[in-house]
């Protein structure tokens, strides 16, 4: 953990440093990748079923028993306690509805030179979901995967899961129903991103692929990259907690070990306006420590990337917050809402000093899938936009050709692109041998 | 060139070979791209000068002289002639109007629990656009690049643009002064995007690099994708043309030349329902080559990549459109809109007879920068939407917090994330020590 304060002369050396800390953790699987996804692209169904017996330690008899048949999806989702059914239903109605208010509008106008100019937005086809098996497999990540693609009218989700031992995650299949998934295949790692991206005998191809995934997965979505879309390739997880001496120490301390229990390399910041406060909060940090399950990985965490940074008034600390632009924010604050004006780059924010980051994770209705190290400078969450695509058209007659055309010909005349210029003079019936 | 026709037995092996026709011209220039990005970040403004003297046969005597003086710019465009900038004009206006119609509004709402939740859309700090030197170097997609940068409110646009032996390029100067670019940097290739994505000691670093460029520059923007965003990687450019027999067959025939004069990897497909009326466009192609300024790129694109499909009806044809999913999609029927209802997959449609793609490459409105092979499944053309991004927030005060924070609690012990259940929890009062 590290300790900063602004009116201190080596801030600046220390801010640059935590902004520079990359936390990278990427491993360099690019051959082992590479040779899997050539191996489903030769030899398809035969390379599944081969690399799910090496990795996931079962033994599926046919390709065909790698996909869950709807009943089996049914008996897992079925053993799962009525509670956390009950919870998963709240997130996903929250979900779906912050998301359904993404949708965007269609765009048709016409101009005073009669060219009628539109923008349509249309689902993708086929979306791919890939979701990690064992312990990172999380239900919640499944549905802010899945819905905002049903939300968005994609047809058909097909999701990816390794099932290692052959063994299903109840809770995992109960989100899949809950979400609409219209297909679950037990295949895991870059095997799974290859079927998606190529298709085999019995895995029909997709057209996008998102969600997490370990260094294969990661590595596999960029090389598929170009075929398929993909979502972005997330880093490990951060948050900034701006707050101030009225809040209870204790709940900034949760709210920073909830980020630091994800990932040693994930990264949680305290900006407050009180040193004593943030003593407070780095002692209920350390006494909270004591009791967590997932002490080891938080506490890494907050020793290796941690920070608490010292401002003078709330204007430095959106300022720093800025230079940050970090994954998740909390403002804990007397006007939270004035200081968000100010905030240009963050992924999401979180307002007020009873709105844990930990809602957002889960129920609050925006995405948890969030751009990560400082990529909220130009990057965005999850939403339907990353399951719709555009296509703008344009209308022309004879008369509105021939208001705007000739502009046309002159620009493709100096771009020396003659059939563009003949394709517009020809209709115009203009000196069209000019090239 | 290739002929199929729906009707007969050899049509989808063909048509297959069609769609697998990957046009790659690829060149393999990582390693020389990745020692470039080193030597700017390892000696920022004297790599850009070595590399600018041995790559672009000038010698900047400084750093500072890589950016262009804004009298020089001035003096570079006034020498455009008077109706070359009235052009660019026509084009600027209705490409910024277009751009405008996109600006999306943010959300604000409150559920019946009390919750407030939110979008906020803003723009991007800084954007770099590259624009390539000499032949291809196209006014027209500095327009097409940096208006919708300036539209989304982007402050500071930077061009690199690389000017062999030193001489600027006025009509593209014109271009980047009508369309608000901020700073100009006579620089090229990859040491052109490392410049922007890392800095320099005189170039400040942006946040998302766009525009098209060579081998080199993809390969940089590949390369830098992560520490700044990037636009879409464009392959070759390629048109679909439905088109039936009540068409001039010229004017169809320069058409599809105006797609395959742009690169011999360009791609022109007829689609008609009357195989005389694809003889003739046939014919007509032909001859216009016999004329046409750039015959040998044109001529070589239409034989190696160029096909006319011939169908038994015009939903025949929307079917095959959406499974090539093009860039550029003409349609010249008499009810052209109908059929656009049911094409799922183009980047940009052209609708009706006196509507050439290439009113669309200048000054239709609608961006030219569009997904190629067959990526349109999944992307969209270049739009405000490039140079924004989103950031979602969440308001809780303690009773909203009360309504949907248990079932957060419930998921976070499902998932065995302590530390997250606790962050509610300790709000809630409840019994917030089981883990």
């Amino acid at each position: 953990m590290i300790w900063l304060d602004t009116s201190e002369p080596g801030f600046e050396t220390g801010f640059q440093a935590l902004l520079n800390d990359g936390r990278d953790t990427t491993t360099r699987v690019d051959a082992a990748v590479a040779g899997i996804i050539e191996a489903v692209r030769k030899d398809g169904d035969a390379a599944l079923l081969d690399l799910t017996r090496r990795f996931d330690r079962w033994n599926p008899p046919t390709a065909g028993a790698l996909r869950v048949p709807p009943a089996e999806l049914e008996a897992a989702a079925a053993t799962v306690p009525a509670e956390q059914i009950a919870a998963l239903q709240v997130a996903a109605r929250r979900i779906e509805a912050f998301h359904k208010a993404q949708l965007p509008a269609d765009i048709s106008m016409t101009d005073a030179e009669g060219v009628r100019t539109g923008l349509r937005w249309g689902p993708i086809d086929a979306v791919g979901l890939y979701v990690p098996g064992g312990k990172a497999a999380y239900p919640s990540s499944v549905l802010m995967n899945a819905l905002p693609a049903r939300v968005g009218g994609v047809p058909r989700i097909a999701m990816c899961v390794p099932t290692p031992d052959g063994a299903l995650n109840p809770l995992v299949m109960a989100a899949a129903k809950l979400a609409g998934v219209s297909e679950v295949w037990r295949i895991g790692g870059a095997q799974a991103v290859a079927a998606l991206a190529w298709g085999t005998q019995t895995v029909a191809p997709v057209d996008r692929i998102v969600g997490p995934g370990n260094a294969y997965v990661a590595e596999a979505k960029r090389q598929v990259f170009g075929r398929v879309g993909i979502d972005s390739i997330a880093g490990p997880s951060e948050v900034v907690v701006l707050a101030d001496a009225e809040n209870n120490p204790r709940h900034v301390a949760l709210d920073l070990l909830a980020q630091a229990e994800h990932d040693e390399a994930a990264q949680s910041i305290l900006i407050t306006d009180d040193a004593e406060f943030g003593r407070s909060v780095v002692a209920a940090l350390r006494d909270e420590l004591t009791r967590l399950p997932r002490a080891a990985i938080a506490g890494a965490s907050w020793e290796r990337h941690g920070a608490v940074v010292v401002v003078q008034d709330w204007q430095q600390a959106v300022e720093l917050t800025n230079r940050l632009a970090p994954e998740h924010l909390q403002i804990m604050t007397s006007s939270p809402r004035e200081l968000l004006a100010g905030i240009r780059h963050a992924g999401a924010a979180f307002l007020g000093r009873f709105c844990p980051e930990a809602i957002g994770d889960y129920v609050a209705g925006p995405n948890h899938v969030l751009p990560t190290g400082r990529t909220a400078r130009f990057a965005s969450g999850l939403s339907v936009f990353d399951f719709l695509k555009r296509t703008t058209w344009v209308e022309t007659d004879a008369a509105a050709l021939a208001a705007i055309g000739p502009a046309a010909v002159t620009l493709a005349r100096a771009e020396g692109l003659g059939a563009h210029a003949m394709s517009v003079a020809a209709r115009l019936e203009l000196n069209d041998r000019r090239p």
